[in-house]
């Protein structure tokens, strides 16, 4: 091979001319697996490098390493869609001296490309690469080591970044292709030891629930699903990850078995329930911009229709073309809805991050139909509350919210409450919803949050949406 | 479908903001069959449009109503790959006030993606498109009119052009994805009666030999193939377009199936023969930027290993991620070639533009081994000349030339020329292959060259190669 691009970590980072103060970028398609977001830092503090800013798609429990990384100066400035564990914990109290940026998938997607989040060198992990940097999240040899599917949110990283470095733990010959990173924007070749553990993708966020409640929830979804007017032949269709958004795919199923329907596509987060429909024929095409799990990675790697698309075209609020423009349904979860149907997925009750805007924001803007599945509550944790603790979603976006103790429907969708309540579904006032969690557990005792912001969440079309303060103990 | 973009092309034009002195963009996937350029330049005209700049990937004899428009002001500039037909006669004269700019593809990709040659407005041509415009080369309904397989060199305008207009004859639901356009690069989708005649996309420059001279160069050229020390299990090629640079992959074949060799990919314009040494298992990848025949298109429809890349990925010099870096052989025809092995495959003998740059220049500098075929003679041109009319590839990157009278080795390479010595094969001096060829039809008259300056032929890497000057009658 001549031009050959493959170079050590070192020197690829040489020769990205990174600087103290620039932005470095990483994507989350490991989530708790991921390797390289540490293995990068962690070189990058041994060479010396000082005030860089992290533009993640997602952080989680595994990047606690970074609470060193601030301390020690290396890294002062953050954006994320999301926060978990002691990292989140420890930025929730103050750690961080700049707040952190919280962006949804789209939001992110659209920052890249309009040049508000500048990234000037990109450190992509990738499941192969060929020399050129043709990369992608699927082993393309026998050598092979780990598998994350779709690379959807590295996507524009990739186009975008002034300087872009892939990671790879499985080196094969040109041409690795079809690949979503494609070579022309690639720099340079780096050979680790392991991009990511790939057992853990589908860990974190993503399970499936035996939780009686969750059935519960996920057969009233469904009902709302199938009678709302839009559960039509050729719909298409999104779930979250929470474990009862999950199951409304199995009921939702046997209606469609029943009334022999069938979706044009399953948009997002792509899962080992999705590839089923599609594989029996019930889905026409997955959409994915991110593959919940192993079973969906390997779905990617081999089936055409199964189909990997960047966070830009998933969900950007600015590009038209984006996938979300085209989405009927969605199934999302939340932390805490309130009683203008507002959404939080990422302060918990207790004032400390521990979730990720995801796609929320975006499929809830975009999509014809959008259903919250949540609990009224978790242990003696109010879910549905007066005012959320943190804006994430505007209610305007969301259109029903589904609990245990009934369904209510955004007053500003009075065609949708009309279908529901013809279907004989047990329609309740939000207030009520509300109301109810406080007459069982009463009203929680203000937060004690500081003056210091943490935290900035921002809608996906680039203005602030509200301000997540520090939480003293 | 929300937000639909589908609207008629005076709306789209409308739309785009395009204004007077702007540049226009095409592609030329269906070649002689296009019929985009006449349609898009027709209703500019009646719209009112005056001094644009049409940058189309190439140009051909179908695209003679330029004329009118060129004489009536609405066309000022051109910048393309090749001129053919009555077109590039009335242009060879003088018609055009700006000199037209020619590229190879490689150069057209990297000049849009550096900003060097800006598109205002491109207008690209798909066998089919969704509402939210993700667009191919290939049909994706019992509706479909037309394919042209790859949309190659339509793919950086899609991405770097400031404003996309899509125009399809096959609208589709969507998700119409995998797509090489995507649907957040495209801001209108214009539904047409026919964007071109699939019949003629294996015309023009494309054909199959049965000439005896086309077989026996041919079969040279196989030799210094299989004897070059690049034919090996694993290497990979690139064939032109001309009769005898196709028939070599006949002869090729026959060495691979006799020593058990498999190419890693075949790369560039994909054609029948290509795709059949694939299907035969003898070419593990067909990495095509355009699809040169109908076989061809309609394999990049249903194989996965068949991958359409970008002129960027194809044969960017500026690039390092590109295709031809990774290009072991590559055959390539000629008009002219020189006693240094500069080549000619824009200019006739007569002065007249009749020809395109293609992947040309590109090949021939990232390829480890050049191969240009061309008879001593065709008629009473002689095509081993001591000057080409017009240089399009520096003899620099031209390894050896074959022609029926002997087969030259360029002394930059003393290599090959000893393995194909150790071969047997008839070595000559390029010097005296041009002379034979005076000393059989005498040294032409010099061309009527005028003074005004017609075409401009850049270098790959932007610089200027060569000027072309009007001729007289």
């Amino acid at each position: 091979m001549r031009n050959s691009k493959v170079v050590t970590l070192e020197e690829a980072v040489r020769r990205s001319g990174l600087k103290d103060g620039m932005t470095i970028s990483f994507h989350h398609h490991f989530r708790g697996g991921d390797k390289v977001v540490n293995l990068v830092v962690d070189k990058l503090a041994e060479m010396g490098f000082k005030d860089l800013k992290l533009a993640a798609s997602s952080l989680s429990d595994v990047h606690k390493p970074l609470i060193e990384h601030i301390k020690n100066g290396v890294i002062t400035g953050i954006s994320t869609s999301g926060l978990r564990g002691e990292l989140a914990d420890a930025i929730s109290h103050g750690l961080l001296q700049e707040p952190v940026v919280f962006r949804s998938h789209g939001g992110r997607g659209s920052a890249i490309a309009s040049g508000e989040l500048k990234i000037d060198v990109a450190f992509l992990g990738a499941s192969a690469s060929d020399e050129l940097g043709n990369a992608c999240g699927v082993p393309r040899s026998e050598n092979g080591k780990s598998i994350c599917g779709s690379l959807g949110y590295a996507l524009p990283d990739a186009r975008y970044a002034k300087h872009v470095v892939v990671l790879t733990d499985d080196l094969v010959a040109y041409p690795n292709l079809p690949a979503g990173i494609r070579g022309a924007d690639v720099e340079s070749v780096v050979v680790v030891e392991s991009v990511g553990d790939s057992s853990k993708i589908s860990a974190g966020a993503i399970r499936d629930s035996k939780n009686p409640r969750d059935i519960l929830l996920a057969k009233q979804a469904a009902k709302v699903v199938i009678n709302s007017g839009y559960f039509q032949d050729g719909f298409s269709i999104q779930t979250g990850t929470g474990g009862a958004s999950l199951a409304v795919v199995k009921y939702i199923r046997e209606e469609m078995v029943r009334r022999g329907i069938k979706a044009s596509f399953a948009l997002g987060g792509i899962t080992a329930h999705m590839v089923k429909l599609h594989e029996e024929g019930l889905i026409g095409k997955l959409i994915d911009v991110q593959s919940f799990d192993k079973v969906a990675a390997q779905s990617i790697a081999t089936d055409p229709s199964h189909v990997e698309v960047s966070a830009v075209e998933y969900a950007s609020g600015q590009h038209t073309g984006s996938a979300t423009h085209a989405l009927d349904i969605v199934i999302l979860s939340a932390l805490e809805v309130d009683t203008d149907f507002n959404v939080n997925v990422l302060v918990g009750s207790d004032g400390i991050i521990r979730g990720a805007i995801g796609g929320h924001q975006d499929t809830a803007a975009d999509s014809a139909l959008s259903i919250i599945v949540c609990p009224l509550l978790r242990g003696r944790i109010p879910c549905v509350v007066p005012h959320v603790t943190t804006l994430i979603t505007p209610g305007k976006s969301v259109d029903v919210v589904v609990t245990e103790y009934g369904i209510a429907v955004n007053p500003g969708r009075p065609e949708i409450r009309e279908k529901l309540e013809k279907a004989g579904l047990k329609l309740v006032d939000i207030k009520d919803l509300a109301a109810k969690a406080t007459s069982i557990i009463g009203t929680p005792d203000p937060l004690p949050f500081g003056e210091k912001v943490v935290g900035v969440v921002m809608n996906r079309d680039g203005s602030v949406l509200d301000r997540i303060h520090c939480i003293k103990d």
